[in-house]
């Protein structure tokens, strides 16, 4: 179903200069972003693009969301990322066209290396494809890829890659079914 | 153990009306029901029942709870809705006498027709039953039924019935036990 | 891989000093804590301390942490608590040396005892041992010890002891692998 998401995940440090400008970035969050009213979609996503990110048309992109680096954020015409979705872009996170987020998901682009008491981080980007979607209060890990038009119920955790097409659920996530159009 | 939940859902548009009551919803919920004192449940549920729900009596309603649509609820005598339990009402949210849902969890009434690329919206009444108990930081998804005096544990998500006094947990949750008084 | 939690669990009452303390503990929370600048370890691990935490040094504990009662919390020398951590200390919780608890995890130490429809109060002492790696969004329940140097994946829900040097993972959470160093 999937190849293992170990081989993607990297090193990472976190320097100084970044840590500035999230600092920056969360100030411009609280008071620009977060208070914004719900339709501020075009506002919000302006906003992010100040900040580097990488936004198409027609996003929708809710006061609620969290984007961690703005930078590290790439969002193709008509993606999502619903209420209280906490976008951890340590690496690079990219939603391709129409994918939708659905609220309390978390797009988690880092971990810990085990292997060394100090756990160093690790990061590895997330790609959620055209037309996929990822339910509510999900949880996906560092590497990880749902596929085309693939789905991911509602409270899964996802470590390793979903194929396009399919429905997956449960923690850790497995295939439930294909998904079949009408 | 259970009827399929999904003969019970039923396409739905969210109304213009609906998001104008909700809007308003959203500034006294904002401003009256959030900072409220811990202990003012009384004062909470008027407000909700100003907007349509029916609350019984000695019912708690934490200040941190959040309610999509105070006239998609009904709480009986007793019942109890704990912090930061996320009411997603866009059907009806049904807890009857005594029923009670721990913090963190989220009654979810709606989902998406997955087999459209559009996803329409689809809903499906929740009821959680007399004496039954939905512990900390569990998903209830859109037409299920918890049975009388049933126990969700912690953590688990709910798709399908949960059987009169039985006790379930995982994800997808799964029966563990029979309940048994002493 | 445990001894069953069940044993550990103790009934408990909420006593009104108990309350008054945690009334006074949620204002100093309010104003002081939670809105403190993210590098300000020191100050927020006085104000633990000012209301009976015993916290050891080069400890840091994030301004979205939520601690129920202080003085149920021991941290030891270079221990963490993440971002949005909900450290429930109805009874103890004990982070030893360099335990890490990362963001959005809820150290749960309390339960209903569901052999009564009343559902009296119970509670359990929660250890996260020297050296041991408590994921992102993980929960663990009353009574349970996660052993040194153990790794509780993210997501996963610990119900029972994690023995030293496991990794576990999944609700509930099982055995994945021993962590091994390199």
């Amino acid at each position: 179903m999937s190849e293992s998401k170990v081989t993607r995940l990297r090193p990472a440090i976190i320097s100084g200069k970044n840590k500035m400008a999230r600092a920056l970035w969360s100030i411009v969050y609280l008071f620009l972003f977060r208070p914004s009213p719900r339709v501020f979609h075009v506002w919000r996503a302006f906003l992010l693009r100040c900040f580097g990110a990488d936004i198409g048309s027609s996003v929708r992109i809710y006061p609620s969301a969290r984007i961690w680096a703005p930078w590290n954020l790439v969002m193709q015409d008509g993606s999502c990322l619903g209420e209280y979705v906490d976008c951890y872009s340590v690496a690079r996170i990219l939603l391709q066209k129409n994918a939708v987020v659905s609220q309390y998901s978390f797009l988690c682009a880092a971990s810990r290396d085990i292997s060394s008491l100090e756990k160093p981080l690790v990061v590895g980007d997330i790609t959620v494809a055209e037309n996929a979607w990822v339910a509510a209060d999900v949880f996906v890990g560092p590497g990880v890829v749902i596929g085309e038009a693939a789905v991911v119920s509602a409270r899964a955790s996802v470590f390793k890659d979903v194929e396009a097409w399919t429905v997956v659920a449960g923690n850790p996530a497995v295939f439930v079914k294909r998904r079949v159009l009408k």
